[in-house]
């Protein structure tokens, strides 16, 4: 791991760090704050994760996580949202699709499945070195994240309720596979057949039998992408009759930017911070 | 004025706004914050004044003020830097002169007097078009600013105390007559005789009877700045034995960016709050 910035910032560390990423093969860069609490040991971990065209950076510069989270001593890790470099495969018109659109699932459909594992990348390689290089308390993990990457959030924690104690999402997609967005992606990520989809979709999820104690969704109302790509209610729909809780709450005149996202942080963190302990 | 964009963060509005300035003949972006307070009248202004290379669009994403501004009932207008446009004189090259660095003077010299008027833009044209298309009461205003806005900030403050109620900064550049960063900009805006810099110079103006209830300054000791280009020391002695109180802060390991900048926004917000009534 390479250290490509620090600062102090809330009394804590805001860095940013490079590593080269066996799992997706090329160079991956992240961005992790450091609480001042973890001077005297290890606090817990909240993983973001970022949505659709989005690198480390946006919530790092946008989301004003830093003072709540140095208030309750929580470290935040800002992945990337793909794979980076010239030798990955892309499509440099699409937003949607390939750089910046990894949709945190593992490929299996050539040229992609070289590159595009940020479900293994997310799940496996970068908390393992998280664990290695900063004071982590592993066993107090949470996760949430915004649009795809509360997709991500939501589909992680339902397939490793056992690792996260506790996830949140701003705006998520919460039935991808359906998607107008998202649906071009996962068929060429995973292929046409999709029955293979539904281990990346969380309503899907839920109806195949998987389940974590809660969910916290802020969606707002003005939100552009609502009724096509974001559907909070199918979500609702899908827990109903399960153990799920899910406090789902419209914002009323609230986009779908980090003006948004901003304005709930607190809340999410203290959500998070409460079942971290 | 036209509207660039809005949106709603903390209970109010983050817009973004352009207009013809005729004071530096060419089109002005510029950002205002209206907290969820001005729904029932009236409410204080302060104004944010950016440093080198920044436009509206730093402070707006990076400064984390939206959530501490509507708790308190702030209107934050937030200028550009210099004149912009093809038609405006610039060396592309120099981060320290020319767009992006008009310093808050009017300059004297061709060709930059045509359009580097940032002085009137900031204490005439702009506060104007604010008190004629926002809620803001005019009667409650205060200004700061980072660096090169904070110089900005507390010139304008010294020179304006019946229309300034408060006044803070940033890191800010508090002898710019001086500063290796400051010097060839004053020259080439302002001209060789140096007399003509003294009125945009907070030393200068103190040392020459100007004066302003109280300052707060926060500057970082790890701002790679610190020493060259800034040097808040030296406006310490000049207030020595005048009526100017100066609360200056040195924070052990900050630098010069926005992670220094946000930490201590809050502590701004409400210096400027209390000054407001």
């Amino acid at each position: 791991m390479k250290t490509v910035s620090t600062a102090k910032s809330f009394g804590g560390t805001q860095g940013v760090y490079t590593h080269t990423s066996e799992v997706c093969a090329c160079d991956m860069t992240f961005a992790v704050f450091v609480p001042p609490q973890a001077k005297n040991g290890k606090v817990p971990v909240l993983w973001y994760l970022s949505g659709l065209t989005c690198t480390h950076a946006n919530v790092m510069e946008k989301g004003e996580y830093r003072r709540m989270a140095a208030e309750l001593g929580l470290i935040i890790v800002c992945p990337d949202t793909s794979p980076r470099g010239d030798d990955v495969a892309d499509e440099a018109d699409n937003w949607q699709f390939g750089k910046g659109a990894g949709f945190y699932v593992d490929a299996t459909q050539e040229p992609y499945a070289k590159n595009y594992r940020m479900y293994s990348y997310i799940t496996k390689e970068l908390p393992a070195l998280i664990e290695k290089e900063f004071p982590a308390d592993m066993s107090r993990q949470g996760i949430f994240g915004h649009s795809m990457g509360g997709h991500g959030a939501m589909t992680i924690a339902l397939k490793h309720p056992d690792t996260f104690k506790s996830c949140s999402a701003f705006a998520p997609i919460v039935e991808p596979s359906t998607a107008g967005w998202s649906k071009g992606a996962f068929e060429r990520y995973l292929g046409a057949d999709e029955t293979n989809w539904r281990a990346y979709d969380a309503c899907a999820l839920v109806k195949d039998g998987k389940s974590f104690p809660e969910f916290l969704i802020d969606q707002g109302q003005a939100d552009s992408f609502l009724d096509e790509g974001l559907r909070p209610w199918l979500f609702e729909e899908a827990v109903k009759g399960t153990d799920i809780k899910l406090t789902l709450r419209m914002q009323e005149g609230y986009d779908h930017s980090y003006y948004f996202i901003s304005t709930f942080m607190d809340d999410h963190l203290r959500w998070h911070a409460e079942r971290l302990g």
